[in-house]
């Protein structure tokens, strides 16, 4: 048995570092999770003892086959359980005789369909489990991913460790997070996705997540909870070790209605989570997308300690509308200041005067390497705490030119942004090209320098909206850190 | 000479379908903007007649050159003006010999620098102009794109024509529509940019758009007026006779600031702007991604005659949070009513009492056929004004299984939406893959079937925030258009 750390020292240790695990279930039929949840332990090349719980296969997927959980000839940390809801009981039993710290209840329909019959089934394998010492994550999730101990949920999650850890009550929301996140350079320490919550729940989690030397920033989807003076325990201690990132799912009337059908969780009052939140000094994110962006700003940035913006690059409508969002969205865009002017003198002796903040680059043409100097001297400048550039595609010029400037600037910003002189935050472009687009230079190159800031970790956005309703959220959370350390 | 048009009844009909262009300060060198304006004409086979003018060389482009426009041998409908702004007055001098009609002044570093000499020569131009009775669009403007004459003034710009009239006061913001909202199926009647409006003026161009008979839509950007009383009777008679959509640009201080230093406008107080697009019946958006979100929806869809949205498709916490966005951007998701359930039990007969709107497609996991029958469902009921559609990018499956069935959705949404029972929007992904992350098959797929959608012409929004924003003000537009028709 390979023990991936010296002691379990909570249970969830048991569910992030097993030493071993048992898919109950398991099976070779490529549309069952059975299949997966076990695809995925030897994909990722899961280091301790793996075993396949099936009846009526000897092997599969090439590992040895037990009839049932009690004929596997050794003691198992971690269950998951893919069979249908009747067969749950039983195997607990099955569970204490080999035992089993943690059982991952894939295994659904339960108390969510609301259906009499399958909430008493909910309540039974609760009172099984409380009795027999045995800790349940669900039923009704995806479960863990834990890319340092190479167990997962999904496909296209990566096998390298990064500082995030997850709290998701919905598998499915967690999953687009760590896949779509990726895209962007994000990467995880742990994710656990606890869907009905009948014994782990929300506080559990957040409290190991914020003890996790492992995790830096958490990010969380709650549906509902059970015990709020517990949850609130947790999160505002979590929320005073780092930053926490959360999504309340269920605010409106519908969303009330789907949380109930989807985990059986009662939603509660909006106006009470919003308070919550505030209290805790939690930041909420309404939906996936606004998460994946802030988690981009403290996955990149240092903090930044002021909302003065200096805006470059862009076209003069571009540069308009990127200050009137920036101001809309809370950060101020101030002049340029004589100190800055008189530099301005030397670089661009002709327009010293007339350029402003937003910095239009279309002023003075295509000289990159005036771009540059400008980038820079904006860069050194005290007046802004942060910049954002936007890459000129408002370019007016040929293929051939406008491809060579855009690849300029986003050689000069990633110099800027390893400079460390000041955080830097690029806009590519809102353009969104399909596959059959890409034959096209233009869209092709867009693409290719995207793929260029995310391995170089600048922060980087489709558009400036996006950006700067991010920024505003990052700017209040480090004033608010600074009031209360 | 190839007229194009009978009879030119306004002066704009001579920007538009000039009989005979000259480029006036056409150059061979690729930085130069004289060497594009000539290049596009040729590009996309402008079929009059096209001179180049240029006192050094002898042709251009294979076009034959000319010392100065006085030595062209014809009239001239329309002049692109590409020199400095010293040589602005001896050219109108000529433009009178060779009965030019409209000039574009492409020169800009006039009244937008704000310095005394440069503002006093804008006015000695606008004088001139007056006493000769040549029209000028500009100066400072990127100027036409009209691919029914084949006329453009960028790249990448479609020769397909299109129902969109644009009408911006900036190039650079113009060129970005067309460019990006071509990669959504956009397609363009006519676009102007018209800058320092020194003649010709936002009240110009939207009275011939109103009264265009290819324009079907109207698309603006403004960044101030001269004249407050005439813009407003404009504005109103566009917007009642076509969906206008408009940016203002310069909303706050430092907005402000940059309009007055990129086309000398004065801004005015957005408040004022606010009234005046409200009184108008203008839908406003805060950028040109919104725009385009906008104008995909008029562009695909029949008026919509209620806020009822059913949204189908997507895991269980996706749902959830499609659901509250859509709420808080006020629309209505109605539960599931007894007819509907009574059907679905035909369907789903273990899932008909527990599924909702949205209708969460992981409850019964991979049935392709099941979904298609409950959006097909869904599409017929009058519970529903319209639909939302997820696509299930949160299946858990294994690649080939989950690419087969983000196929078929596609499938089945396009086939819906050329049933035509019911407006049906998709929301595909906000997963944003660079050009290296294509090689995975599943940011593939996702970009492949983009182009599908778009190709299809069904409105697709990355983001189901952008979707519902988007259909709350397409709703509320013909709502209003119901009581004030």
């Amino acid at each position: 048995m390979a023990a991936l750390i010296p002691t379990h020292k909570s249970i969830l240790d048991y569910a992030f570092y097993p030493r071993s695990v048992a898919v109950v279930g398991a099976s070779d039929q490529p549309l069952s999770a059975g299949y997966h949840f076990l695809k995925h332990l030897l994909d990722l090349g899961f280091a301790g003892d793996i075993y396949a719980v099936n009846p009526k296969k000897d092997s599969i997927l090439g590992v040895k086959a037990y009839p049932g959980l009690k004929n596997v000839p050794a003691e198992v940390d971690l269950v998951i359980c893919c069979v249908s809801t009747d067969r749950v009981l039983p195997l607990l039993d099955e569970c204490k005789l080999k035992n089993v710290k943690v059982v991952h209840l894939f295994t659904a329909r339960l108390g969510e369909t609301g259906r009499p019959q399958a909430v008493e089934l909910e309540r039974q394998i609760k009172d099984s489990a409380d009795r027999l010492g045995i800790n349940l994550i669900g039923p009704n999730c995806m479960g863990i991913y834990c890319p340092e101990s190479k167990i997962t949920f999904g496909y296209d999650m990566p096998a390298e460790p990064g500082n995030i850890g997850v709290v998701f009550q919905s598998g499915g929301a967690a999953g687009l997070l760590v896949q779509d996140g990726a895209l962007l350079g994000l990467r995880f320490s742990k994710v656990l996705s606890y869907g009905n919550a009948l014994q782990i729940d929300e506080s559990d989690i957040l409290d190991y997540l914020a003890n996790d030397p492992k995790t830096g920033i958490i990010a969380a989807y709650f549906e509902g909870v059970r015990d709020g003076k517990k949850f609130m325990r947790s999160l505002k201690r979590a929320a005073q070790s780092k930053p926490v990132i959360a999504i309340k799912g269920g605010r409106g009337k519908s969303g009330v209605r789907a949380v109930a059908s989807h985990t059986a969780a009662i939603a509660g009052a909006t106006d009470i989570w919003d308070t919550a939140f505030e209290q805790a000094g939690v930041m909420q994110a309404r939906d996936i997308d606004e998460m994946m962006d802030l988690l981009c700003l403290f996955n990149a940035l240092p903090p930044i300690e002021g909302n003065r913006v200096g805006i470059i690059g862009g076209g003069g409508g571009k540069c308009i509308i990127a200050a009137d969002l920036a101001e809309e969205a809370g950060l101020s865009v101030p002049p340029l200041s004589s100190q800055v002017r008189e530099k301005l003198k030397g670089i661009v002796p002709a327009l010293w005067d007339w350029l402003g903040n937003p910095v239009d680059f279309s002023i003075w043409g295509d000289d990159a390497d005036k771009a540059m100097q400008v980038r820079q001297l904006i860069s050194d400048s005290p007046d802004f705490d942060f910049l954002i550039t936007q890459i000129s595609d408002d370019n007016p010029l040929g293929i051939e030119w406008w491809t060579a400037i855009i690849r300029m600037a986003v050689d000069d910003i990633i110099s800027v942004h390893k400079g460390k002189t000041k955080p830097v935050i690029a806009v590519l472009s809102s353009a969104r090209p399909g596959y059959a687009d890409l034959v096209n230079v233009r869209w092709r190159t867009i693409s290719e320098q995207r793929s260029r800031l995310v391995a170089e970790k600048v922060p980087t956005f489709d558009t400036m909206a996006d950006a700067v309703r991010a920024l505003a959220k990052y700017v209040k959370y480090w004033e608010r850190k600074r009031y209360n350390p």
